[in-house]
């Protein structure tokens, strides 16, 4: 995938609340292993390494290579629930959609080397830990839900299919970490564009 | 990923052109391993098992894994331009736009295994087959660009941004590869969806 030399460490997603700084070190680790090579194809010796430990004291830490995914991954779509939740404001259904598109796909060109490890590496989870994912994801999805049918209420927008543009709306956002690469523009800049066309989605 | 039980060997993509059987063998067997464990985790071994041959065998037809993957990417790729080109038809920019849309998406959400592989795994291929990519990739963006552009020349389409426009629109249908499964709705249904919110999103 492209970017991948962009280290994950010093990404501004803020990782504070990881303790002590070796479990830290690990995540981080992780993060960019899992980016470079994929979940299958890392080994716990691998990220030990990248976090200059031993796999021995990996262990202490987190008890498997799923369990550092699940923590990134649980971490990664919980940030983006909190993106779209605050930027729930604005005095119309398409003011608000507008703000959330665009916050949303900032944060998906931000953090893209995360958002990929978090998007594409789902089915690497255990039952149970896919099923506590899962319940983040469907938070997502109704916030943009519930302002398309808060606008559909009061007339303001036109959907007619309130799922499938839901998901379409979700979907432009979250393919951003596919393709982005810094010299492919400005998060900010991008999120403004998004919005506008996700606006014209929905607008009568 | 979901939905890696689906043998890509079942897909209506016409593998025919490959022969001998042994190496369209090898191939379909590459797919469903590249899909189920990412490229960096599949072994040769696991591929030749797949096709039901030993790893030497699989050496006579494909001198390299990343040669399997190739050969994916640039089949997915090419079809992937075929539809677009095929699809391009109507009286109007808008209609021209509708058509390709509608085909591209029904065809990223039929053949979603196909295509998370040719997606998810450009950095294993080597510069010059990553080159050899690069430009079908260019074409097919040519292809959307060229419908945008025209209908901002007539006046009939409004794109402020051309070049983050089209990025968009393709995003949309090709971002359906990640989350489509069979009971996520009929690839033709979502086609149509996808016309009309990618209308939408450039109308005047």
């Amino acid at each position: 995938m492209h970017g991948v030399n962009v280290s994950a460490i010093t990404s501004p997603l803020v990782w504070e609340h990881v303790q002590p700084a070796a479990a830290r070190r690990l995540l981080t680790g992780a993060i960019d292993a899992f980016a470079e090579r994929g979940f299958q194809a890392t080994t716990t010796r691998d990220i030990a390494s990248r976090a200059g430990m031993s796999p021995a004291a990996l262990y202490v830490h987190y008890p498997s290579k799923e369990r550092l995914l699940f923590e990134i991954s649980r971490y990664g779509h919980q940030a983006a629930l909190d993106v779209l939740r605050d930027a729930d404001s604005g005095d119309s259904p398409a003011e608000r959609l507008r703000s959330m598109v665009e916050a949303f796909t900032a944060w998906h060109a931000e953090h893209h080397t995360i958002a990929r490890v978090v998007q594409y590496e789902l089915a690497a989870l255990t039952p149970e830990h896919l099923a506590e994912v899962a319940t983040i994801r469907r938070a997502i999805s109704a916030q943009i839900e519930q302002v398309l049918s808060d606008g559909v209420a009061d007339g303001s927008l036109a959907v007619d299919d309130l799922p499938g543009t839901t998901l379409a709306v979700l979907s432009l956002s979250i393919d951003v970490a596919r393709w982005y690469t810094p010299h492919r523009g400005d998060p900010a800049a991008l999120g403004k564009l998004y919005a506008e066309l996700a606006q014209r989605m929905v607008q009568t």
